[in-house]
């Protein structure tokens, strides 16, 4: 229901999340979220022209967050690439509907309505922090690590990525 | 949030359900819902394959609904042009996942579950009879007539279009 592009977005943010204070590349975005790299490359375009993560050029360089996962909710997320929109008034333009929507129309809007309650109540941190089997985007070994840095640190879980950073 | 596709559809529909005993040809469809012929041309054609509608070619054909506007939800239009999805495994095929949604993919689904509940609960019917200051798609001068039309024969108001009819 969401677009591809939202559910990729998603992906890439939950990511970065696990590792707030290093630079991810976009490669390594690419193996964990399972998004064709120049795909990829493009929504994290858009999230950094959103001001949601900021990217470095050249050698070291990468993406984070631009402010702590307590602080984006899944909504602001899908917002930047593909931006959910409560209906006000006649998607036709029609007079004499204006403001007053029909039945039609007021269930389209109910719809989104619900759409930004679910994303709107969830940050980032929520998502990667809750008690949960399994973790966002974490495989077997990934989640065997990640448990290990939680315990010792467990306001900063460090994600473990394939280049054994972490 | 609903593509612009599952929209047209809708609208679509709408008009149909108003006239349910005749054939309304593309064009008169097209003016209604101001949706471009040919995109609507194709939107119709997914529908007849839905078997949502039925069609009839050349002079005198059109489309009409395939069943009563009682027995066809908003959903069912939906599904048939841009389905909505619960998600049951992990979108990312992690084993360690499976059926074991994580946080942000139960976010995911119960997004999807809300949207199809909202959808669910409403058929065509209930759209175009339902008491309000604007009827779908209808302008003034069509919700005037209509208002006639529904004060003669409640059960199956007919939908004036721009040729006259109705």
């Amino acid at each position: 229901m969401l677009s591809q592009t939202a559910e990729y977005a998603l992906r890439a943010m939950a990511c970065l999340a696990y590792r707030p204070d290093e630079l991810t590349t976009t490669p390594v975005l690419a193996k964990q979220t399972q998004v064709p790299s120049n795909y990829l490359a493009k929504v994290l375009q858009v999230l950094a022209g959103a001001e949601l993560i900021v990217g470095r050029r050249g050698v070291g360089g990468g993406y984070r967050l631009a402010r702590p996962a307590t602080e984006i909710r899944l909504l602001d997320v899908i917002n930047a690439v593909d931006p959910v929109e409560r209906i006000s008034t006649c998607p036709l333009g029609l007079a004499n509907h204006g403001t007053n929507l029909c039945a039609l129309h007021r269930r389209l809007d109910e719809a989104a309505r619900r759409v930004i309650e679910t994303f709107g109540g969830s940050t980032l941190h929520d998502v990667i922090a809750e008690a949960a089997p399994s973790l966002p985007l974490c495989d077997q070994e990934m989640t065997a690590k990640l448990r290990i840095n939680i315990e010792g640190s467990p306001n900063a879980p460090a994600y473990p990525g394939p280049s054994g950073h972490g």
